[in-house]
């Protein structure tokens, strides 16, 4: 695409700004992630019983802080993590795409996460779960600023290779479970097999609590990022969990979640840190949608990998008492690319400013002060194509793709819908006036790049920028 | 349909026994519905801001009493009121489908109402709104038990039949609003044209909320019908809510609704009557179909006249201080037939012995003394056709119909699919063990009918019953 390439200064104006001096007292962050998790799914946005299970602890976290409707995420989980983790659209990181097939993947190491913006600003930084962002030894979270990690550095579906008629593991290996300390190599801790996968996210969750018990003791600030890996295809409930609720895997494992969020938030109330923890709970993006996988996206059409509302619209959960309002429900336009500065700011951590810088910090919105976001639009990219834009209640198609598998097909002209009265994006509107501040959205990007080249996908380290 | 006629007792076994000594108070019940409000609109069923509009004053309801997630209607205006209010299925009455184009159409005066059997139980009893059970007089409301009554016969989209292209009164003339006492002929008070439509929902509210202060003072318990006329076609705002959210149309209509509700609710309370009432909010069926004017069915697929959930399932809240449990959320299945056993079990009135009654008294279930409701399972009509028929977390289509416009096709064997799983219902499950437990309902539906054959649509007064 070529006009995705130039130069400006605009997008480095709020990257350049120190940060302000923190009005709160620097908390601890703990911040859950689901794979895959649709926006349906959850009692608190019309999912639960209707999905055969009850998800009772974390709409009881939904009522005791913020709840959104119009949270957003890069559609798949390669991207979806690197915009959450570095502020940065993923299409600028080498990362806009999920890496198959093997060869050099994920963040270079010239990339800030928010691992290290908290570890230099004196958190204790660790991560459990599914990572995504790199496969090799080098590209690990201990090798982006996290103190300490456990997990899978690919994603859930090779735990299915080696029982694919045909498979050897001579043509790609299946991944292992690996934990790591700190710039070290990680170590193997064997193969993420089909057993294994129906058990890691009790090992998350027992990791991650250990993790926040110990820190809290320390009485040092700490960043917890909590990686879950379902419900992500193969969707099988832990073997405690398996029949539990008589409606099925999927209903079973919508019940582990839940329980597994719930020992997370006990692991924080027992180690005395609720007053002082930011707790959010997330997906990295929508709907799973390999059947007979298949999950719910609510009123909106589409899963994960398509620019439909289905693909980016996630749960989203905000809960730090006294501080961010509770019962509050905000259908104002967020990206999970704006964590990264919400975080930085929570913990008065710097923001590198010799790169462009995607993420809004949030605080004033999520802790009440504004009934805004500082965001009301974004750009959608699927992979490396500029897919979709929102912008303010409009979403502008330039390609129509309903699956992931289906091919996409450029629109002739943008294809522009109100998403308060369609929901399901099917009705396109004579409402060519919001192709004007999309395409500056655009613009502003492309110019971006001209200045600051986006990094190919596949880049080796160490990275150099062009400059 | 041949299959659809002979003689069984079992339905009648539940019809013959006298009720159950009150165990409550008789409370009084205010039974508030929508025209055409879609599973998907309020913001306790994850709509409100994501269609433009907070439903505070709803959601408020809903939290303080109990919110079905698996509350069902028949899928049509007229069929879905008669169920309700007669407690037998539609089709039994005459009352299958919507009547199009004149001619007798409604309830017999054979049929009891609820207004009949808690009128005869000592309630004050009012209807305030759409009625579309009967347009001529000595069909209307104060014919079938009610003491006053205010609204219009029909429907609303006759509102729009001045301003079509080509329509003449001669041709059929607009339905008119009219008001009366019982027993006696309905007053004109004058043509229900596009700018009454606007209005009339806040005349409901006021009457009614007028009825509630006078039937309080006077110490009588009370049933008040609320039949709120919105959102049905056209859908549009009262004058003093056009433009009030920014977000067009639909969603000024929802947050007028809102208010309504919220002025019925502080109507009670003014009157002091909180404690001693059960309030009930619901909606005759699924979303509105007609564009630009469609409605949110949620999660679900289909809308009104399909026997899609999107047509079925709505919204259904009810709260009655100390006796339903607060912020309970069952996915247990419960149908609006069942609401005439309920409010007559709640009235300690008296239900007729002389015919097939299909309602089950839900008491148990909605004020907390079983988790389970009194039924799992009902049968589908959309008109005169046998189109599918629910079964627990199952349904079962004879028929493919996707919209109100679609032909009708018999599937060459009942299409089977699990609603927890797929709640879209497009994905046809290898199930055929559900059919049995159906034909089971089918064969116990068919004998009644037999015994009791259904009244054919259109039947004048008097009907005296074949036997």
């Amino acid at each position: 695409m070529p006009f995705l390439r130039t130069a400006s200064a605009l997008l480095l104006a709020a990257a350049a700004v120190a940060p302000a001096p923190a009005a709160e007292s620097r908390p601890n962050i703990v911040f859950i992630f689901a794979d895959n998790l649709g926006y349906g799914e959850l009692g608190c946005y019309g999912g639960g019983v209707m999905r055969g299970a009850p998800t009772p602890r974390i709409d009881a976290l939904a009522a005791q802080g913020t709840r959104l409707t119009n949270m957003n995420m890069e559609p798949q989980c390669t991207p979806s993590r690197a915009s959450m983790l570095t502020g940065r659209w993923a299409i600028r990181s080498g990362c806009h795409s999920v890496p198959f097939g093997g060869g050099a993947d994920g963040l270079t190491r010239w990339e800030v996460t928010i691992g290290e913006v908290l570890s230099e600003a004196g958190y204790a930084t660790g991560y459990f779960g599914k990572w995504h962002l790199g496969s090799d030894q080098g590209r690990h979270p201990t090798d982006q600023g996290f103190d300490q990690w456990f997990g899978i550095p690919r994603t859930s579906d090779e735990s299915l290779w080696p029982v694919t008629p045909g498979y050897s593991p001579d043509i790609l290996p299946v991944e292992h479970v690996l934990e790591g300390e700190r710039d070290q190599p990680s170590r193997d801790l064997g193969i993420y097999d089909l057993e294994r996968r129906r058990q890691i996210d009790g090992e998350i969750t027992r990791r991650s609590a250990d993790f926040i018990a110990r820190q809290a003791k320390a009485g040092r600030p700490f960043l917890a990022c909590i990686s879950l890996t379902q419900p992500h295809l193969p969707t099988e409930p832990g073997p405690a969990w398996k029949g539990r609720t008589g409606h099925g895997n999927w209903a079973d494992m919508l019940a582990e979640m839940d329980h597994h969020v719930g020992e997370l938030l006990d692991a924080i109330d027992q180690a005395g840190a609720g007053d002082n923890t930011v707790v959010v709970f997330t997906s990295d993006n929508g709907a799973e949608f390999t059947r007979p996988w298949d999950g719910c996206s609510g009123p909106w059409r589409g899963q994960y990998f398509t620019a439909l509302e289905g693909g980016l619209r996630v749960p989203f959960l905000v809960r730090w008492p006294g501080k961010v309002p509770a019962g509050r429900v905000s259908n104002e336009v967020m990206h999970g690319v704006d964590l990264f500065a919400t975080f930085a700011g929570l913990g008065a951590g710097r923001i590198p400013a010799d790169r462009p810088i995607d993420s809004r910090d949030q605080r004033d919105f999520l802790l009440g002060r504004s009934q805004k976001s500082a965001r009301d639009s974004f750009l959608v990219f699927v992979g490396d194509r500029l897919q979709a834009a929102k912008w303010r209640n409009y979403k502008l198609h330039f390609y129509r793709q309903d699956t992931m598998v289906d091919p996409p097909v450029r629109y002739p002209v943008p294809m522009v819908c109100n998403l308060f009265t369609d929901p399901r994006e099917e009705k396109p509107g004579l409402t060519a006036w919001v192709v004007a501040p999309v395409m500056k959205m655009v613009e502003e990007y492309e110019a971006s790049v001209r200045r600051f080249p986006n990094i190919p996908m596949g880049t080796p380290d160490p990275y150099i920028p062009p400059r």
